[in-house]
């Protein structure tokens, strides 16, 4: 043991400082097995205090801090890189709920927190905390608020940032920024609490956050529809949005090439039996029993019909069925590694620039290699597409993956030709890094290399990720 | 003119930079006539290029720069202090709405836009843009993210930040920040517009602003309830938000002796003949004509009145009634300057404590000097209250203003009590910086300096504001 491992061993107890090599193994690497790094050992701090002292010992020691959470994320942020002297800061053991206020409508979480209990407590409360993704089993919020998480309901809920009313961090002098208040209005000078969200754990290490409740949902009304082309969905969507007093919380785009897929690989059936190219899957909630959500959402499309934006739709008339539709999407998802290696990507532009965005950036990929089966879906609601590039059918996975670069580039510089985003909702960790760096413009790069200087000036935070 | 004044003239035209003190002097006093400052002269930038090129000017000049909008502040943030090298930078010539994308719902505006201009463009798009307040009609856009804004719809949209896409910032190295993107989802990196928004012209010139659309509003419901207690609001809140499925966007507090001046000098009468001490005004809007709204705030303050929460209540039956309960509240503004001078605040707390808040702090002004007048209304469904001191009847207002130091720290250390927050919507600007220096937290005010320090190391942009 190290002099530094010595004192954190002393400082966190023997739950609370780990350096055995298995015990490490799943904590270095991330979980798809793309980035593995290495570490001197893992810190599970219990409390506030805890983990302020321990970013004090990892300064004097000069020791670089990987915050951690759930490690579900996809870019490679909570996972250290291969320098040897990072520190992983694990924070499931910070999983308290200290406090939960119905009539404030707020609850006051550790960053350790899993983000399915978060939602349990809520609706407990009569309350819904609305931030809802794949890993919401096991991914904990502090994760969540440090790559500004999005999900499925960001539409009308918005980002885990619009849904944080203050953080608590341990920041790179060791001490703690208490800016907790659940307050909705405070402009008492610089909005601190935004700098630490979304900033993937490289300006310091949250700790706790206050974050926004909503009237629990009591009724929601969940459709499929065919649209006769991918031009009509901005239409569709602005009709919905409006005919249900935008109540609309999820509005997802859904491939016939991806049911398809879903189908083939034993996913579930696929109940609206048109040839169109394109299917979008709508959700509308209501927090009031007396709204007829419902009704609204079936007049929106029965007008997107009567214009010809919509082919055909079918509304899910009961809880049961609403899960059938929702089952199609997740299938899609998992049928993907099924067909050998496929290229991520998560990419935004503005809403009304999706049909010309897929059409272009379908037309540069197959004029580039014709084989390529791009497998485009997401939360087209917010712009978002989960772009991802599947192998030709029956080629080599390895060979294909080795054409990474190429093909992010591709994809990249078509979303910057629609003044999009190269991550949307998955931040850039190690994974995006280059790409950030190649993309975007030297003011921008420059004011974050400025921020990153004033709040962690020896680089204390997450090395390697992000710039 | 000094070397300077030449070439910001030469920079800028005639119509672009102006020196004659007639010219500048509503422009280096704020409106209320608290803050009277200097400045060498205003210069009126007609682009982001001339702004920048300005900019850079200033920097090699060592001239402090003060951005200035429609000068509506209430903290002194856009007018000069007494520095002998100030320059009022007034963005009243950048005043373009630059596109309008209905179907993306954003707007592009430049930051000399009026904010009543940005909600027309939006209303003839058949599109909201919920930012509103008191000032709408002169007040612009660069000064409500530079402030923050909130005002009366920020309960169901969010204040100012909630409504920023992207934005377009001169630095202090003169560089142009252009993250204008209108996008609803970007995690590449630090979320830099978070960092201008708020932060009062003091670490950048915002020259443009991307901002959210909504659908247009169709039905609105609009009630006056008299409470039985103010211990009651929140559950009232509570109770109208999910009935109208989070609809309502706004919930304001007015107090029978607020309701008692507008009716003594001249404003509206009071439709609700009962002897409560405090009532709500309370509106609902909905963009989708076939939900009943109306209805759904009917019976949440049925359910309310059957609690005891209510002890009465109206519904607007009319628009021109809708328009007389809106006009109550904004006639109890008006009749303040009538009973003399007033100590204002403008303050926050968690929705959930306001009783305890109201409570406490007028028992804490009635034991200080019970001869002192607590006028107290405003935005409480976000907690926010604007906590107006009159003086006693009669007093000498000379007199009173001088005690306006020792009521704000009666007040302020009240709300500090209640986790509160000394500035909701208004900002620091030079009226509360004392006031944030005292009770922010050293590690708070730290994290400021450093960000300011980051951004504008040389303090070019409004200084003796805020810090």
């Amino acid at each position: 043991m190290t002099a530094f491992q010595e004192q954190a061993a002393a400082l966190l107890g023997p739950k609370g400082f780990l350096t055995d090599p298995a015990a490490l193994a799943p904590h270095i690497r991330d979980w798809r097995g793309i980035f593995q790094g290495a570490a001197i050992g893992m810190a599970l701090p219990a409390s506030t205090a805890e983990a302020a002292a321990l970013v004090r010992l990892c300064r004097d020691h000069g020791i670089s801090i990987v915050p951690q959470g759930g490690n579900t994320g996809l870019s490679g942020a909570a996972t250290p890189d291969a320098g040897g002297n990072n520190l992983v800061v694990n924070m499931r053991r910070m999983n308290r709920i200290r406090a939960l206020d119905p009539l404030n409508n707020t609850i006051v979480v550790e960053a350790g927190c899993i983000l399915a209990d978060i939602q349990s407590a809520a609706a407990q409360a009569d309350r819904l905390f609305p931030l809802s993704l794949a890993a919401e089993g096991s991914c904990q919020i502090g994760g969540n608020l440090s790559t500004n998480a999005g999900g499925i309901n960001v539409l009308r809920y918005g980002n885990a940032r619009d849904l944080t009313l203050g953080l608590e961090v341990v920041l790179a002098d060791g001490s703690v920024l208490d800016v907790l208040g659940g307050l909705r209005k405070d402009n008492t000078g610089y909005d601190l609490k935004q700098f630490f969200i979304g900033a993937e754990g490289t300006l310091g290490l949250i700790t706790a956050a206050s974050l926004k409740l909503f009237p629990a949902l009591r009724r929601r009304a969940t459709a499929l529809v065919a649209l006769g082309d991918i031009a009509a969905a901005p239409m569709v969507l602005a009709r919905c949005r409006a005919a249900t007093a935008d109540q609309l919380v999820s509005f997802e785009l859904l491939p016939r090439f991806g049911l398809a897929l879903a189908r083939q690989h034993g996913g579930g059936r696929l109940p609206l039996d048109h040839p169109a190219d394109w299917f979008l899957l709508i959700e509308a909630g209501s927090p009031s029993e007396d709204i007829d959500i419902s009704g609204s959402l079936e007049r929106a499309l029965g007008e997107g019909m009567a214009a010809a934006e919509i082919a055909d739709g079918l509304l899910a008339e009961s809880e049961a069925q609403r899960r059938e539709l929702w089952r199609l999407r997740e299938a899609m998802v998992e049928a993907q590694p099924r067909e050998g290696a496929g290229i991520k990507h998560d990419i935004s532009v503005p809403v009304a620039a999706i049909p010309a965005f897929i059409r272009a950036a379908t037309e540069a990929l197959a004029a580039h290699d014709s084989s390529l089966r791009p497998l485009i879906f997401g939360h087209v609601g917010d712009g978002n597409l989960h772009f991802n590039v599947l192998q030709p059918a029956g080629a080599d996975p390895a060979g294909f993956q080795a054409r990474t670069g190429e093909i992010n580039r591709l994809v990249h510089d078509c979303v910057t030709a629609h003044q999009g985003s190269i991550s949307a909702e998955h931040g850039i960790g190690q994974l995006r890094r280059e790409e950030l760096a190649r993309l975007k413009s030297p003011v921008v790069l420059a004011a974050m290399r400025a921020v990153k200087q004033a709040l962690d000036p020896d680089g204390l935070f997450n090395p390697g990720k992000v710039l």
